[in-house]
């Protein structure tokens, strides 16, 4: 192992020993968003060999069922999932991996880029979910991790116009040095309707693509409320279970509203989306530990001390900070 | 005109003066479900001659911008529809429409089913929105007209197994009368979790699309928790505006949340399922009135008594009961 | 095993040794179109046990590759295929067959029905490749039995009119038992001209899917020809490598050109097609012999005595002629 | 009216008044790659005032039939398009013409790009036709104009690698100053093995997408057998009407094989494409003339001295050469 990164469901599980139905019953390793480089090789893998860099899509499915065959394996009610009780993640020296999702990294992507091309997968996904095109007028609510690598996928399959919210100044200002045209610091003082009115006055039209990357009732609100006709609205993040929401303004108007789960044959296009230089995820990457100082980059994630997007711990000892 | 269908939303405008956005502000014609014969034509027509039989589709769309261009011409923002105010509607002795919305009735079905056309194609465009194809598990929430023509759509283009449900006895049967497979009567006594059960239990497996025809909070949770993993739910039934959902359980299933707004190029299709004879509508057909008795017929579509159906109502004065 | 179809490419292999790239080179045994009842599972099977009835698709993927992943695992570049050299087919008394690959038969299929859903299969792959849905005006060339599994599965995919061709009688008469509404004997003296006229005047317009179930230049030709503006040709039949062809007359009227290649998570929508009874394949079958008659069989095939349409081999040895 | 490019249909048209079944009848005014300024609009026109800089659609439909109604109006049967028989172009000083088909120019754009407007939505309807995603691996067969605007659109939305033919080396370095990866120079020597065997070592892989822009047989050919399974060929060239073809090759990979007719909804992509930067469509301008001067404009067009990609005709006298 090389590179893993830490995702707010680790952190989540660390805290809650739970999320929603996934409850951590036993010491369970943590870590899914890694690369690594190929030791050993199974004798009938024919896409690696010892010496390659990958990045290692973290779920494996039955390949049988129905879901699998039919190209939604993400899907699939038998998937192992590193760091998804009760199977094991791969914040480890060494780990074992099916080949096939071992994606093998471009000589111009390093180590630290292929730890992130999970988190860049769920913004690749949730983008191809809405069916993101050259000329798209795209909403996104929330500028954390998530919100960012689908801002980063959105402009890189080609949306002209980006709106981005977050209650935070200090997101709104990452979020516009990747790339966001438009940012609106959600406060308390400012209504719903106050907010939709915004969202359209800056875009300077209805967005046809909304994201919520919240899971907070009130972002998925304005997403149903300001996205146009025959629009899409993606919740890429999961929230409370119940919620009170306008249904209504979106379903008169058609607009689609479609959950996103993880990821599926995303990570080839996450990793040509830096390969080819249309995005850069570097600005991502902002706090780096050893895999001796996990306890750390762990504290460092729950106190958000140091505004971090994303921490790295690095599992390889020959690793020196740059 | 011939044969004028009268729709809930119809009752609605009489009653209340309103539907949602939509204001009665003055006398306003009613009637949008209806079938008509051909009395004369512009001098640019081709696609019809006077004594032709047509199905109307009642709303015509600027045919200029994007949304019409694209296909998506029922959700042009410069529609003119029949009796949404502040247009007219067609129950009178002649009016005049846009030929190319004039659909011609095939020789073997009368001005009866013409008028039907227009629920039948909100059923129709519905059953396209979620893709029903051979061997899909239906679930239908509501066994009114609108649940009733999704549930003849559904049949028509491949539903392997239906259930529906309704509050109402007298609907299930004339559901099951239709071609559903299981019927789940509402009661006060059941809990969520129960009916979702019950569903399942049902159809042997979890439905991979449903339909909401009822705009009812408890139908449409029922439908976000039911339907299995990358299925849709299509919600038919416009509600309270505000709903309290659990759109978590749907979404993490990646199950897709549609809207319906009335129909698009759905007409041909409708009046093609009964022509080959894949669907019957006539079973719909329940009550029958002449012009001048409107006022009995908006009373028998209130008061409900005699389990209506579809009341129709006979423009030509040459009309006799059969 | 049970029932063992034969299909021309066995014949093929027989007769000439090769198909294309696909050479016999060591003594194979045939067989692909094929049904059995378990008599033993493996200890991880979970959709099947021992006295279960199954249709047999006969070929396995190497569940690894990106085609296998993206729900496109008949493309798969590492695919076992019954009776495809070198590959053993399963017309024996005993086989071992991957069970995700068996398809459990609903009771009212019998074993003949289930080594049909082979060849069905393919039609249906080939409709869902043309889209056919309510409404369409199909055009099949060929009533060999490709153009009738083809016709079979447009009719219960909505299809409204079916026009069919062949160059002989006893075809078109079963096509037209099989629900076909027009057929067109393709005779020396017709231009292409003339076909394609007589296409467009039975059918009362141009087809908008057009299936070519002959492999022949000439049918190939008149696909491209008749079809509608926006429509399909699916090409099933797979016939001489090179071919001249009016091309432009198609692309004008981007009119798209699909080959087909087997089948794709079809068995399960051939299955329900004769489940629900929208299609009754009975008719197809017209001959049978047992295993010990394999010779007969082929010789029956070889010379096409009798009008054969579908030729079953009984590999189960209590198997009594009814 | 501003700038006005020729296309070879136009040099067509004047060599030998006709193309296919196109038919020059009487003096046709040429022209249809254009630019204007609005000077006065109709009423109703709502999208646009005067002073207005618009790229002009040359196509205007009847807005009536099922074509236009489903987002089909480039195949609708009654289309006015300008410069083909009967129907007269627009290079001239003043031209009238449908407002929803003028398209508002961004202010980044000036006019003479506004004129490449059109040959660049030919490019973009190739490209959508094809399904042109990020990563996609391209093979285009020519580099003339629209071999080049093709290669321009499928840079734009997303393709990793482009490989692009043609049998004149300045045509060919056109193309790599413009983008491509790979250039192959076809020459007589070289066989059809030979070039597909270049093709796929110059890619590193079979191309998933392929455009044939040159309409010529030998091209068609190297499309057909080059494309990976699942891909598809895209015809964008029209040449003569009977081919040879290798369609086999193509079908057994279930390669879709599309015809290009023009454009449909494109031109808002193809404006957006050169207003964010993600294209430079200025290279492909290399010629301007007066309109006092077309006579010369098209003596350069068809003897291509100077070797011309766009010729442009400035049909405002105010125009000065920069």
């Amino acid at each position: 192992m090389e590179v893993v990164g830490i995702c707010g469901s680790d952190v989540h599980y660390l805290v809650n020993g739970r999320i929603g139905p996934f409850i951590v019953e036993k010491p369970m390793i943590i870590g899914h968003e890694a690369s690594g480089t190929v030791v050993k090789c199974g004798k009938n893998v024919k896409n690696l060999k010892p010496g390659d860099r990958v990045a290692i899509e973290p779920g494996v499915p039955c390949r049988l069922c129905h879901l699998c065959k039919s190209g939604n394996y993400h899907l699939c009610g038998d998937l192992f999932f590193c760091a998804t009780p009760p199977d094991d993640g791969n914040l480890s020296r060494f780990y074992c991996h099916d080949a096939d999702f071992c994606h093998k990294l471009p000589d111009n992507l390093n180590l630290e880029e292929g730890a992130i091309m999970e988190p860049l997968s769920v913004g690749v996904h949730a983008c191809k979910k809405a069916g993101v095109k050259i000329g798209d007028v795209v909403l996104i609510l929330g500028a954390g991790p998530i919100g960012l690598v689908t801002l980063l996928a959105a402009k890189a399959m080609g949306a002209s116009k980006i709106c981005i919210t977050d209650i935070l100044d200090i997101k709104l200002e990452m979020a516009k040095k990747l790339g966001a045209d438009h940012a609106i610091k959600i406060e308390k003082h400012l209504s719903e309707d106050e907010i939709v009115k915004k969202v359209v006055t800056l875009l300077g039209e209805e967005p046809n693509a909304s994201f919520d990357c919240t899971g907070v009732e009130s972002c998925v609100r304005i997403a149903l409320r300001s996205t146009a006709k025959a629009g899409k609205v993606v919740l890429v993040g999961l929230g409370k279970f119940e919620m009170n929401l306008p249904l209504t303004s979106a379903l008169i108007k058609e607009v689609d509203i479609r959950g996103v789960f993880r990821y599926n044959n995303d990570y080839p296009t996450a990793i040509e989306m830096v390969r080819s230089g249309r995005i850069n995820v570097k600005p991502l990457i902002t706090h780096h530990y050893r895999l001796e100082e996990t306890l750390q980059a762990f504290e460092t994630a729950k106190t958000q001390k140091g505004n971090p997007v994303k921490i790295l711990i690095h599992a390889n000892p020959n690793w020196r900070p740059s």
